[in-house]
């Protein structure tokens, strides 16, 4: 079969043949009808992620077909027993195990969960990772209530997004901030109230002159422009992060934030529950994925250059074969 | 009647001759059996807290009779409707609003609680103020469980002492961190299992490798040292801070908050119903405050200079004639 490793660091996916895998008894062989991208993929390209094995298959995401059903993979794999972290043992499908930039992929049957009907599979493949982790930090770790304002940061990518989705759809106002006017054009005409462009260095004010503060925070940057997401709190809110991108928060008030009585709250991934609590979630309120583009499964780099250049706005997927 | 009011900034509070105030309708007129000092009072003496008014009556924390009854006054006035945060016009007892360092006080009857009959009048005094903080930032914000390892960071004052204490009457096992060998020796008598000095650079190593990390932190320092103790948390660990004493919060690492779903917490004073969940909690275990020293009301100012100067191990007390 056709399969995406990754040969060497610095390389882009290389695609060779591989053997199709042999099941072992709790595992199901599924065809893969697509894939999508994630950041995580491209951290692996560049050596960036702890654990890479060399020559493993790529891919987290996946939908496909197992005796005559389509499916959506978690790629969760051993979150362990506790609700409240993963287990030492946990990994991400897609390196070091083989994952889903195949023609086929063998995975214990428990981590499959029909796909939502009302999906197309370009549109299941694209909701597993960045959909559990959304789910998770803004969902499962701060609560949001209907009414409650909420700010994305760093709007475009598939976890925000899906955040974004999910906040909306339990009524509250959505706001994001952004690098580009288009993705916030983008946004609102997802149903966010409005945005903020984050080189702004006055983008704290205006959002404080225009809604007075917000009461939930996704972030995935981290950095020293943490501390403006903290300034634009209002008393009771959570901050969740999922990601560090900009490195090193600095300068945090620890005034402001017990005064305020605010809560950071670190998240990642999310566990089988959660798995199975963010697709009836999805499925209840049929939230389509924001797919920005489906390419094939021979053009499957492209989808790497365009995630590096951080043009995408919403999930890059690839309709295998 | 006596009181200690702020006159002016940088005096240590100045004892006067003023009228005893009368009774509100919802108002009781208590008479201060023994009230208590808090770091707060400090640093209100040296101008360094919000809303400052000079000529109210000092202290927050106090014990007294009305009515023939023996009562402990709640500090935490108006706290509003919200579990989650206080309402803007939240204050503690003491300044602006006139505190218990005097011969008597008036307080809305709403904020008297009965003495637990098993603490003295100087222990119950003891416990309003910190007793309150530690049980938000312990009890409500992180949730311990029994077996868990929690650390209390600068052992001796009096919120860190009561967060140690609740923490052993709930099945934890407790390690602390303070400035001198003194304090972790008189810690480890009431329970605590270890202790590190904090000025030791290598304090995190020390404590991983006695008991591998922390599920629970409580902490009122931040600064640079506040990433120490995100080092040795536990997946899943809480850890809840009520001060900054140490400023700003520098160089923390995202990746290492988000990978192991840890919480960073703030949380200050406490609900009406934090104080009566605390005063229930501590009545039902029999909680004695620690007392570092019972002064008299004449030798107030010394108290504050204690507690300048980081000498005393628990609350500093004041018996009242």
């Amino acid at each position: 079969m056709q399969a995406y490793i990754i040969k060497e660091i610095n390389q882009p996916p290389f695609k060779t043949e591989v053997a199709i895998p042999v099941p072992k008894e709790h595992e199901a062989l599924v065809k893969i009808s697509a894939s999508a991208l994630n950041h995580r993929d491209v951290w692996i390209t560049k050596g960036q992620y702890p654990g890479i094995k060399l020559g493993a298959i790529m891919g987290a995401d996946g939908c496909g077909t197992w005796e005559g059903k389509e499916y959506v993979i978690n790629p969760g794999l051993d979150w362990g027993s506790d609700e409240a972290y993963q287990a030492l043992n946990f990994r991400v499908l897609g390196v070091p195990d083989d994952g889903t930039f195949a023609d086929y992929i063998c995975i214990p049957k428990k981590y499959l969960h029909e796909k939502p009907s009302y999906l197309t599979v370009e549109e299941a493949a694209a909701l597993p990772l960045a959909g559990v982790t959304a789910y998770r930090a803004l969902v499962v770790k701060t609560k949001p209530k209907a009414g409650d304002k909420v700010l994305i940061s760093g709007i475009g990518g598939g976890v925000a997004l899906f955040a974004m989705q999910y906040a909306i759809t339990l009524g509250c106002d959505v706001y994001v901030t952004s690098g580009t006017e288009d993705k916030i054009e983008k946004a609102i005409s997802l149903g966010a109230k409005g945005g903020y462009l984050y080189r702004d260095v006055n983008w704290p004010k205006k959002l404080m002159a225009d809604i007075g503060g917000v009461d939930v925070v996704i972030d995935s940057a981290g950095g020293s422009g943490f501390n403006n997401l903290v300034k634009v709190c209002n008393p009771g809110a959570r901050i969740s992060f999922y990601g560090g991108s900009l490195g090193k928060i600095d300068g945090l008030n620890p005034q402001l934030i017990f005064w305020r009585q605010i809560s950071l709250l670190g998240s990642t991934m999310g566990s089988d529950q959660d798995f199975v609590d963010m697709l009836a979630f999805v499925d209840k309120y049929k939230i389509r994925p924001v797919v920005d583009e489906v390419l094939s499964f021979d053009d499957l780099p492209l989808g790497f250059q365009k995630m590096e250049a951080g043009k995408q706005f919403g999930k890059i997927v690839f309709k295998h074969n």
